[in-house]
């Protein structure tokens, strides 16, 4: 059997673990809830608990894993594998990288979420199509990105290029200017239509969401498909505020290929995918317009893990190099 | 003696053309009109004859030129050296490398103008403080950019990457998405200033504006510094967009270096410097902020011809390997 790759996604609220063939099957995974009441090193006990449950159940050794590679929330440093002050985990200034590297007995590779998806959608996601520039965003409830140039990770000097949600897209009322992240990720979308609740636009609404249940991405999509206008206003002015952001994306970099994820994205593609190709046509130079379509990828909730798989064979070449 | 670089930096008012040492020094040059009535043909007959004279002048033959590099108005292709439709020049879709190759009786290397530049900056600009990843930003009649990552141009896919004039900044009045050309360019900053001028502001801009005269960056700079309020008033929106744009590209890019030019930027250098650098560091993310300073090129209006030698030295380099 060839050797195999152990990925682990740490996000907000889940952390997935998995073990990957390098042809990018996933052998065997198993998803758990975050839950940020527990401690730090609780939680990194538990990863490597789960490791050694789904080894086991397949049968594997040590000497079968090619690497260890871990995605966690940006911002983190690259080098010293230290995750900063990610906004959905109370974690600052956490050595993650030693820690598990000590726990497992073994050097783990640490890169941020959206970098690591990058990586997975760049060796697994491309089909035929794959380029050698690839320029992916994540929307989930956050925003992020990841840039690969020539079949390599951008990561920029201090290991935090790709910040997406950061772009400043217009002023607001109040003059200062706003965050993509604050326009369209699936926390603003949620924001905004609790807003219109709140102000008594409910009842439009009742009918997705069940007494006492927080509104989500989820819920206004299923509410602009059956018409809604607040919903389908809220879902529109993010899809504009995407298409704009992705056609400045287009216009840097002239990218082969500009692929959208995440939770929000992915479960929104089916409203999404043609406003936000709009306003990108729209916006992008002319001699660029016909030959790229925005994708939304195929990878699904497994590109994390996929990109674990991506980073080490990575790794690997060039050490072998 | 060494053998020296040709350069020939081509733009819609004026051609420079100069011979350039490998260490960056420019042992002669000539700036003439480019005078868009010319027909092509005798433009590039002209460039053609410049150059000769230039070598004669220093007592140069063929064998003493490492080789010949152009930079001219973008998009241009820089596969088939066919310069496409440069907004300030009239000419469509022209193989202006292959002519301008025959007609030298060697192959002469063509990019834009700011990815010529950019390659400029990176070789001769940077002092001690040179990077690895560089994005330079011209603002002049227009406004275009370079990219410059782990020491190699970035072109993109078609070769149009960084064409930074072209990012949406804001919805106009009319909901119509402005580009940072039409709002921070030398030729938006005079539109502006002549829309006020018609408006009946002119009493006040009288000192600065000969009869006759058209307005342009040049005159809005010396009116804003002393101290007429819509001059200050262009200049001071201008910079906000331009921090604006800055700072989206540096959470994007996170390089070790940000550098301006362009006759315009340099010429308000002086009035521009601190309010860029304050909108920068109001939107850049908290842990790359003390370590990046917006910088104005030392190179002037050589950059271009800087550019051309160490295009042509990469190019040696390359082949030597």
């Amino acid at each position: 059997m060839h050797k195999v790759i152990v990925g682990v996604d740490i996000g907000g609220s889940k952390i997935l673990s998995g073990i990957i063939s390098p042809q990018g099957q996933i052998l065997i995974k198993k998803k758990e809830p975050t839950l940020p009441t527990r401690s730090y090193g609780d939680i990194l006990d538990g990863i490597c608990i789960t490791i050694r449950e789904l080894m086991q159940a397949i049968h594997l050794t040590d000497a079968d894993i090619l690497g260890i590679a871990v995605g966690a929330p940006g911002p983190l440093d690259h080098v010293t594998g230290v995750i900063k002050d990610p906004p959905n985990l109370a974690w600052r200034n956490l050595p993650i990288r030693d820690e598990l590297s000590k726990r497992l007995g073994r050097q783990v590779l640490l890169e941020n979420d959206a970098n690591m998806a990058a990586w997975g959608e760049w060796k697994y996601g491309g089909g035929t199509k794959a380029g050698h520039n690839l320029i992916y965003m994540t929307v989930s409830t956050g925003i992020g990105g990841g840039i690969i140039i020539n079949g390599q990770l951008y990561r920029g000097r201090n290991g935090v290029a790709g910040e997406f949600g950061r772009l400043k897209m217009q002023a607001g009322p109040d003059g200062e200017w706003m965050n993509l992240e604050d326009l369209a990720s699936g926390k603003s979308l949620a924001w905004r239509a609790q807003q219109l609740i709140n102000a008594g636009a409910s009842r439009s609404w009742a009918e997705f969401l069940p007494e006492g249940t927080a509104v989500s991405a989820r819920e206004i999509g299923d509410a602009a498909r059956k018409g809604v206008p607040e919903a389908t206003r809220i879902i529109s002015t993010a899809s504009r505020h995407l298409g704009i952001a992705i056609a400045n994306l287009i216009n840097i970099f002239n990218p082969d290929r500009f692929v959208l994820g995440g939770g929000t994205a992915l479960g929104l593609a089916d409203i999404w995918q043609e406003p936000i190709q709009k306003w990108v046509d729209a916006y992008i130079a002319d001699y660029i317009r016909c030959e790229l379509s925005i994708e939304f990828t195929k990878l699904g909730d497994d590109i994390g893990l996929l990109g674990c798989a991506a980073a080490v064979l990575q790794g690997t070449e060039k050490a072998g190099r």
